[in-house]
């Protein structure tokens, strides 16, 4: 038996940059582990500049069917590579919208298919700000490149309904990142911090929402036990009586 | 086969407090995380007041003999609770010294049985600033509680030093945090956040040393390969080549 994995559920983020970053200063991913801190560990799988259709190459090895340890929940967070527009700089990480929705399906199935009791959270991509993108590829390659966006708020919203739309027709849980940070007045620099990726506030947003997801969903940290005793219910004369419960 | 165990080496952190909130925003587990991003999981074992005697009883839990995917590196980081004075306020937390470090060799020695190739780093506690200390006292309790410090500078290099001996005996890698902090002029202020635990500053003191000691170990980031391939390396109109090899 496996001891360690029995002992504390796991919580898998698949996605792109942005899961992938999750876990720098004021990242999402590591506020999670925090929020589930000795309850679950946050095991992070972010492939930047992936898309769906990548991602499907990935699927069996990061959830493997004989696997026995299966997250009890999981984000999916994909799309903004795939809303990457055709015919502009990033077009090879562009995905048509229909096969996005596909991808995600089938990606969604595999995951039921190993754990029929896996929360599963959908993710919209974030809002685009094309002038933020814009200034952030200046910076990079100087006024000569990019004379039109890579990717827009609009193409991202398309996206984003998709996936919203995909996870109502299956019955499963969805964050609507895309519509939510636009609620909120100069979401473009309070959110973004090159148009596209997350400052730390908009890490809060990610975090925010996905405990609330996982809450609704019965996955909350609150009521989940400890993996071992706190240490202020441990006698200091008589150690042994706190861990026989839960390490015999 | 555990192909996900199996793609990605484990880092574990064992320890008290100063590892349990490792993830919160600018800790040195979760920038530990970031170093090994697409590498490396870091699993975080944290327990918050525990000392090594109570530490000794998870020990079998946390790494199972049958253990197949035992952690290539672990961090092993008690000791700022058994270094607690008897006859004070956190007197139940105490553990003599050389009980401090039979416990220490106790713990080195079951990894040593699981993993002769596991990469063993034991952190000192950090140094302790009795006047933050004091100070952290009498914002949560008043005036009247806790007239002498419950934990003393000189105490926790006590303890300090028979780590970094053990280390040395045992032939296996040390953190001298407790002398490392002191180097810096205003550590009192710049490393602790309450005279004991860390600040930002702190924590990426502890996160560059581990990587320091993980690197000389030759467990170097950089000299890991990704588990999948990097995106700029995925052909467009031919996405199946890259993966052929990673993931066939």
């Amino acid at each position: 038996m496996d001891v360690k994995t029995k002992m504390r559920p796991q919580i898998l983020l698949f996605g792109d940059s942005i899961t992938e970053q999750s876990f720098r200063s004021g990242g999402w991913g590591a506020a999670l582990a925090d929020t589930y801190s000795r309850k679950a560990d946050v095991i992070v799988r972010g492939y930047g500049g992936y898309n769906t259709r990548w991602a499907l190459f990935l699927l069996h090895h990061i959830f493997a069917m004989d696997n026995r340890s299966a997250p009890v929940a999981t984000t999916i967070f994909f799309g903004a590579n795939d809303a990457a527009l055709p015919g502009r700089n990033s077009e090879r990480q562009n995905v048509p919208v229909e096969e996005y929705r596909d991808n995600l399906k089938k990606i969604v199935q595999h995951l039921q298919a190993i754990s029929p009791t896996m929360i599963i959270a959908l993710i919209t991509p974030p809002p685009i700000d094309e002038k933020g993108r814009m200034e952030f590829a200046r910076s990079l390659y100087g006024e000569n490149t990019m004379k039109l966006p890579e990717r827009t708020n609009e193409a991202a919203g398309v996206y984003a309904k998709q996936c919203i739309e995909l996870a109502k027709d299956m019955g499963i849980n969805s964050i609507d990142l895309w519509s939510k940070m636009q609620e909120t007045d100069g979401w473009q620099k309070t959110f973004l911090s090159d148009g596209l990726h997350l400052t730390p506030e908009g890490n809060a947003v990610v975090h925010k929402e996905v405990v609330r997801v996982f809450s609704e969903a019965g996955l909350s940290a609150e009521d989940m036990p400890y993996d071992f005793p706190h240490h202020s219910i441990i006698d200091g004369k008589n150690p042994e009586k706190a861990f026989r419960v839960q390490c015999s």
